[in-house]
């Protein structure tokens, strides 16, 4: 394959450092030679490789789901969140999570235990059906794009491109893993066993998996490198995230980490709020940063 | 590849169950055809693809580490199970195991919490040097090969068949996943992501992960399906075991189940403690059981 082929990432330094890191892993002989089966390499997945505003995609499918619930049950509809889900009181979900970051989890405790809630006591099919039923109508709500076009072109060619060197890439991602294992083939040719995010206990009854409410892991921060090794038993060595919860992994990394910076208010959006430390670690320690503006051709392609 | 591949399997109702299976499931248009995604094969490890008598090859490992830690802190030499490893004397672990099975813990817990802290604190790098210094010398006590010739010849070849026929094969196995991974690919050519098994919980601190003395998945039993759902994210379509442990996860495989009957006293050992359950289900479900004695022309192979 040849460099033509990130054909979505401008001719600058942003690609040369991609390029110029493939070149050497991959030069055999070489001192920094790494056999094709460790060339692993992991990507969060919100921000990093489809679009994460304004809101999560996840957080979506959950609202949907409150609402249903609220549809089905009239009591459900003078209890938050079911009551702002119902009504489309989204500010009601921006204060909570406003109250959780000055230190009131009043709120937002409320609300994660109606998320572990949601699709409890179903089996694992079941709750794949839900998930794929979302995909197939849910539109993003200011890019009118469906969901499963939210995905960043350029990004989805850094995995073809890495895969032709020999590299196999995993999601490592905060959001739950088994919302995006139903979509992540379609999107970014990702199966499912190469998807690691956060998770509930699951319990076994005659045959069948089931779903429970009770919170299992929350693949986040000095979690990720934690749930990768269990995952894929390797220490990456090229990682790509975007936000402050992806430091540990991004530190975990022996070789090439990415952090992709949201600059392009046009073409997607722009802000750092969240990523602020990520972004100082990355001039500290020479992280490459990857410019939506500057470093991309296009945002979603097509 | 054809059906000759599996060589040491004698030309019986065995085989054939294996090699008809295959042949439904790859034949393209045919009512049972599977896509080559979806082709998962899981397999136990303890007793299933190795040797497991007289004890696990990972109990030897651990009472070796007990003795190191006991001459290198005279003090433990009067504590359990330290004593006994530093004595040699295996009664006293089987005495403990015997309570355990008729409901008295006492002994039992304190062996745990001793296997918990017997490889704490070090980094998971660390852990894999341990466990490839053990590989490197140490011997099955009454077969005389290393443990790493101690794995099953015509199970091997049956990993093989199967992925030449586009099976993805993995290990789910109550064995703690962090002492297999280091082995599996020599042994079997299963790389360590494609290795599940018991953990402890681990900790990341300064670009480092590190293991400690809390236990976090006892892969076994119920738990087996869980476990490789959460790392597979598909239902197996074949599964082998050979134990009570494996009966969720071959009742949770939609195809066909195998289980490993150890009959063979001359060339292996023959026992059916702590399958009697899953020999009764077999039976009852038309799982198709695996005669050592019967079905295989070589154990060992070599």
């Amino acid at each position: 394959m040849s460099v033509a082929e990130l054909q979505s990432w401008t001719d600058g330094s942003t690609r040369s450092a991609i390029v110029d890191f493939v070149g050497r892993v991959t030069t055999e002989g070489g001192s920094d030679y790494v056999a094709p089966e460790a060339r692993i390499a992991v990507f969060d997945n919100d921000g990093t490789l489809w679009c994460e505003k304004p809101m999560y995609i996840q957080l979506d499918f959950l609202l949907r789901r409150f609402k249903e619930q609220a549809e089905a049950d009239p009591t459900l509809r003078d209890q938050q969140p079911y009551k702002a889900a119902y009504a489309g009181d989204l500010q009601w979900l921006g204060e909570a999570v406003a109250k959780h970051d000055k230190g009131d989890d009043s709120d937002f405790n409320v609300v994660v235990a109606a998320i572990l809630k949601a699709h409890s006591e179903i089996t694992v099919e079941e709750h794949a059906g839900r998930v794929n039923a979302f995909f197939a109508q849910a539109k993003h709500p200011t890019l009118g794009r469906p969901y499963t076009s939210c995905g960043y072109q350029p990004m989805v060619e850094l995995l073809r491109y890495l895969e032709a060197y020999g590299f196999t890439c995993y999601i490592v991602s905060g959001g739950a893993r088994d919302f995006m294992r139903p979509v992540t083939s379609a999107l970014y040719r990702i199966p499912p066993e190469r998807v690691v995010g956060s998770s509930v206990g699951l319990v076994y009854r005659d045959g069948h998996l089931y779903t429970t409410d009770q919170p299992e892991f929350l693949d986040d921060g000095p979690v990720k490198p934690a749930r990768l090794w269990s995952r894929i038993g390797r220490r990456p060595i090229l990682a790509a995230g975007n936000s402050n919860g992806d430091i540990e992994m991004l530190e975990f990394t022996d070789g090439l980490r990415l952090l992709i910076l949201h600059d392009d208010a046009d073409r997607e959006f722009d802000y750092v709020a969240g990523a602020e430390k990520s972004l100082d670690q990355a001039k500290a320690d020479g992280w490459t940063v990857v410019s939506m503006k500057n470093d991309w051709t296009t945002v979603f392609g097509g």
